[in-house]
């Protein structure tokens, strides 16, 4: 008879007391047999689970620890903010550091407002962009995730007609579809909301044309509407401040978090003076978004980027990665796609709609000890060293073996 | 010339960097001059000011410190926790452990759901209720706070009218309006959303009537709709359980947040079995909602209301602060009323509608080292002694003394 493990046990606990067990995106449900439920540490490049088995962390909490877990100034700031207090009847001092450091960071920053989710900054941009432009149309592209809300949450249930009557949909990289969406607002545009590259869940990922940014740019220029860029995913693992600064086309107001404080729960959202006022206009608030030591935390995350040129060292290390995956894919012969940036990576296997292979792949490296996803794109950190990328390696090279072997099967 | 202070330093730093120089419910901005905008820390029921003024804490974060700043087993609990993980590919055993708590706890939990906003508690209430009816209206009290997501948020700023489609008005305590918003959503009822008692700013606290709340729960049978308890505000500090446990009426969704993990950034939504189904099948997540550091304090902080009997001491403190108080206004002979639970009192003076007189009651409190607020009720933590209600009610006196001063003026 084979022992229940912890994370057996805690699975059979939580289904008693949490809907299904778990939900949102860190449920496993929909992950293949083998990963486990309930995490225990991380430390750096590294993590275990709660049966004690250790992994390389590719995934690294979904985005918010860049730096790798238990980066040591952060939690240092962290922890003496928490000797001095976290929640308080005010901001702390740190509230205007990190607003500071985003406004010197970030181009188009002239201004930042702190939240708690990823949902609450888009959301925010939303209502800003609306109080601006007295207008209520909303253009996104079919498919991007911009958190989980009713307006925005991709299932459908309990949300209804109204909480998405003024979206207008576009596909991403589709100026002529852009084009018809601006003319289905007719007038009525309040913003054009997109993610700096291309990230749906399960699909390749995409990096704008130059036609579609600038394209989004023009259009919301003519209509007088806010372009917002969701960089909640993506912010600061691309570029040292907004993901778009490098292809020069600039954004209104963009949503952040995951990365900023790597792993304490912070949001912010940043805009332009034009629309400052707007900003100002809207009432947004919540129990903890004065909460002082994620603060701190951010303010140490955002000077490591800096100093430690993380953005540099995960493109190194990223790099590194996926072109020994390219290189493994190649011996293998393996039809598949490497897409997306090298420090968040995504690969594909060809004809796998059904992820039969992405799941074989991804439970092989899981059993050798580095935990990715099959159909969401990975997380480079810039703790990973040259050493955990052979790791990987090896563990992606018996993961395309395992693919190697279906697809045999398949002949 | 006046040393310029460490607090209006800081206040002008903000000013260039966030909006209106500050956002939400702890922006100073509308409260009178001599509020300071920045704190520096806070220790049990004392907090200091960036400008170094010890006050006794009546605020509590606005509600979160509900066992006092630096509650010694909460802070060991989750510097525990955060010395294996925060933020993580899945949740810790924490996470069961606090969900199991709240189910143990709380009469009308069967299950629990983790977030971070006492608005993402809010909402998903109404989402889940959405789902299990497949009906959209939603009926909440005119002018009680649910949170600040558009179609809750206070000020109209920004919001769409697609935003409250769904939503039908009625009065607290006033069951003939009930009566009418329930006609009024024509059998498309899919809940009724309300706070344990009435407390809305600026006005007299209220605790429901045994009519009310009844009328509610026999709308909600009759319809097959949700009764929804916002225990955001009140939840763990009237009683040890859900707000409604003690006047005997169930109800099928709560929202929780502020006092459940002492501070710590929490939110949670506690639910029956016959909603366990529609809780499962919505989409709802968030970047740090499976964050353990929260939920070791909140498992902390749940434990801790049943040791130290929190909400027995809350009580004490408080009956004797407003006994104290209500002496001083008669006292003083000033027209005035103490309303809402002792836990969380609220003080208003007669013909005050322009708040002159609160202003000038709490500047003066404020400058005697009580910190309160003119227009939002006060919160009452168990840390808080009997010296330190001493130290308040001298304080409240001389606040009373200044508005006898205005009082005799306009003689």
């Amino acid at each position: 008879m084979a022992a229940v493990s912890e994370d057996q046990t805690l699975r059979q606990r939580a289904l008693r007391v949490v809907p299904g067990g778990m939900y949102g995106h860190q449920n496993v449900g929909s992950l293949p047999a083998g990963y486990p439920q309930f995490m225990r540490r991380g430390e750096g490049s590294h993590i275990w689970d709660v049966n004690g088995r250790e992994y390389i962390d590719l995934m690294c909490s979904y985005g918010p620890v860049v730096l790798g877990h238990h980066h040591p100034k952060v939690d240092a700031a962290a922890a003496s903010q928490q000797l001095l207090g976290d929640s308080q009847n005010g901001p702390s001092p740190v509230f205007v550091e990190a607003a500071e450091t985003f406004v010197e960071r970030v181009r188009d920053a002239d201004w930042a407002i702190f939240s708690k989710n990823g949902t609450d900054a888009t959301t925010m941009c939303l209502t800003i962009a609306r109080a601006a432009t007295g207008r209520e149309k909303v253009l996104a592209a079919r498919g991007s995730y911009h958190g989980a809300a009713p307006w925005c949450t991709p299932r459908l249930s309990g949300v209804t007609t109204s909480d998405r009557a003024n979206l207008i949909y576009f596909d991403y990289n589709d100026v002529e579809s852009v084009r018809r969406a601006v003319d289905a607002a007719g007038g009525d545009l309040a913003a054009i909301v997109v993610t700096p590259i291309r990230h749906d869940t399960g699909t390749d990922l995409e990096w704008p044309t130059r036609e579609f940014t600038q394209a989004l740019r023009q259009h919301c220029d003519q209509q007088g509407a806010a372009l917002i860029l969701d960089d909640v995913r993506c912010g600061f693992r691309l570029h040292n401040g907004g993901s778009w600064e490098e292809i020069g086309v600039p954004v209104d107001l963009s949503a952040w978090s995951k990365a900023i404080a790597n792993g304490y729960s912070l949001a912010a959202t940043t805009g332009t003076d034009a629309l400052r006022e707007a900003a100002q206009s809207i009432y947004t608030t919540g129990s903890f978004w004065f909460s002082a030591v994620s603060m701190a935390a951010a303010c140490a995350t955002l000077s490591a980027f800096t100093c430690e040129s993380s953005v540099d060292a995960m493109t190194r290390v990223g790099g590194d990665f996926v072109a020994g995956l390219e290189g493994q894919m190649h011996d293998h012969r393996i039809e598949a796609r490497v897409s997306g940036p090298v420090q968040m990576p995504f690969l594909r296997f060809a004809n796998d709609d059904d992820f039969e292979l992405a799941n074989a792949f991804s439970v092989e490296c899981l059993n050798r000890g580095l935990y990715l996803h099959p159909r969401h794109n990975w997380f480079v950190s810039a703790a990973m060293s040259e050493r955990d990328v052979d790791g990987a390696l090896e563990a992606t090279n018996a993961g395309l073996a395992s693919v190697s072997k279906i697809l045999e099967g398949r002949q």
